[in-house]
């Protein structure tokens, strides 16, 4: 849906054009292989855009942050998918899957540094800024990823734990993006807040979103399995909200679909979504969403650039929020 | 041997006074815990020797830059004690052992990002340089980190790949503290080269003398198995010299000793340094050692700075390398 986006194509050319030595091949193999399975370059887009959004004429002088938030968040994964014991990402084995552990964790730890060492090279001037805001929302993924592993052993969880998870875990990384794009383009603090808090707010309804398609989206369309949110139990906004509302029959029904291995995936999956039917959480689950998104597209507003300078981050959003096709 | 020494007293107190939040405790108790179990801080204190020793009057600047070499040097600390499935660190359970392998992978991520975090207080004009100079040694300890582990599946290691490896994995993190310092004392390009080198190359003696030690050390001195390095077949500079010159019933004794389980522990170790002895790789391990230490010696006495302001430093040499007790 943005492989042919300019910006894309800008960050894609300036990727390939980086390079890591051949040896030790166990240290650089894997981030070759990360950064091949190639995502939707979101986050490294959203640095150009916040330049640009703020006049940024040259974005060759963006583009090593932009390419240090795309390393951050394969060093992300790259972790997380040995934390999460996940066997695929983007349809291909995950690096510890395929090498091993070690191999995943010591190629993440050079990732990250490699992103440092990206972000180096912005003009020197604007590295200290640059440097602060990283270093906070790198801190703030980790600690997003160790409330998101906590959940798994707590039993209730809040719906403002869980909004200051996601925040944490993948939020605040899209904010920093548009962020340090407008950092780079000498924005005021005051802009530089605006930009933050759209990305963080559209963010949070990104992923509030997927909870949604998780259950109710489109096969053929969503690429993961439909209903696997239920089958494994996650705490995601709907089930939170169920945990929450259920009484009486609704709460026996819902601990008889907790208890392992009581019903087929099929059964299990059908009768959740009668119980989110019952208690509303999945209209709840929307209008949280346009909730956030309404607060991201007031900040946006917000901006004191002129409107037609918007519309490409307007755009990007209707796009991620599925509101065009 | 360093503890009372001013700068270590300024450092601990400097890292003493950093704190890190209660929540979420998983991710930062386990920082906490190792940092508590604190080492010898010579990498540290050498950021402030470095500085001293071109002239730095203000260490508060400094601190920082310190700082951030400590956790660096506690953040690999923890990610290899996984890798190297390590089960004591400084006498007391790895973090790990202590928690579980996921929670020592993203505390020590969270430990690299607070590292660059302090690097970040460093006063903003030197910013830029010493994150230069903190990435590039970051992923040289990474590079021997995974040449090490390299190696255990290595059947011939070559002297020189074994002085590279230890060089990557140990030195440069020494010539690195050494060289942020001397950047903010504002000395020239080839002042800092020297006194980066001074490091590297003491660093290299530092560690073929660890080696030597693992097998002649004194025993209530040593702090560690004597002997260890034999028994885990480690490839160290002994082993990789005696596998280089045993030829015939030297190479034969050589190969029944590599042999699992063929002799009790004992044994392995007084055949093993026999062969050693046979072989004189005890003597060309100490010579080779003097080399790297005179190189090193050289090196700092071609430092354009007053003979007394660099004898600190030769102090430190000198107790590191157990010429003075």
């Amino acid at each position: 849906m943005f492989e042919k986006h300019p910006y894309s194509l800008l960050v894609g050319q300036y990727l390939q054009e980086r390079s890591f030595p051949q040896s030790p091949a166990y240290l650089y193999d894997p981030i070759r292989y990360i950064l091949s399975l190639a995502g939707k370059r979101i986050r490294p887009m959203l640095v150009l855009m916040g330049a640009r959004l703020f006049g940024k004429e040259n974005l060759q002088e963006v583009l090593p942050a932009s390419c240090a938030i795309e390393y951050f968040h394969n060093f992300s994964l790259l972790h997380d998918d040995i934390m999460d014991k996940a066997p695929l990402r983007r349809g291909k084995p995950t690096v510890h899957m395929k090498w091993n552990d070690n191999v995943a964790i010591l190629s993440g730890d050079a990732l990250l540094v490699k992103a440092y060492e990206e972000l180096a090279h912005s003009p020197a001037h604007k590295i200290p800024a640059l440097l602060r805001m990283f270093n906070q929302v790198a801190l703030e993924v980790c600690e997003g990823q160790q409330i998101d592993m906590d959940f798994e052993s707590t039993e209730y969880v809040t719906e403002d734990e869980y909004l200051n998870m996601i925040r944490l875990k993948t939020s605040v990384l899209l904010g920093g993006a548009l962020k340090m794009g407008a950092i780079l383009a000498d924005a005021s603090d005051e802009q530089q807040q605006l930009i933050y808090d759209f990305g963080v707010n559209l963010g949070i309804a990104f992923q509030l979103q997927d909870d949604y398609l998780d259950v109710y989206g489109d096969p053929s369309n969503f690429g993961k399995q439909v209903g696997g949110d239920i089958l494994s139990d996650k705490k995601t906004i709907l089930r939170i909200r169920t945990q929450q509302l259920a009484v009486d029959d609704k709460r026996e029904e819902l601990e008889n679909l907790l208890f392992p291995n009581q019903v087929s995936d099929e059964e299990k999956i059908n009768r959740m979504k009668k119980l989110y039917s019952e208690l509303a959480v999945d209209e709840y689950t929307n209008q949280l969403k346009e909730h956030f998104m309404q607060l991201a597209y007031n900040q946006l507003s917000d901006i004191d650039v002129p409107e037609t300078d918007k519309k490409e981050l307007f755009t990007l959003a209707d796009m991620l929020m599925n509101r065009v096709k």
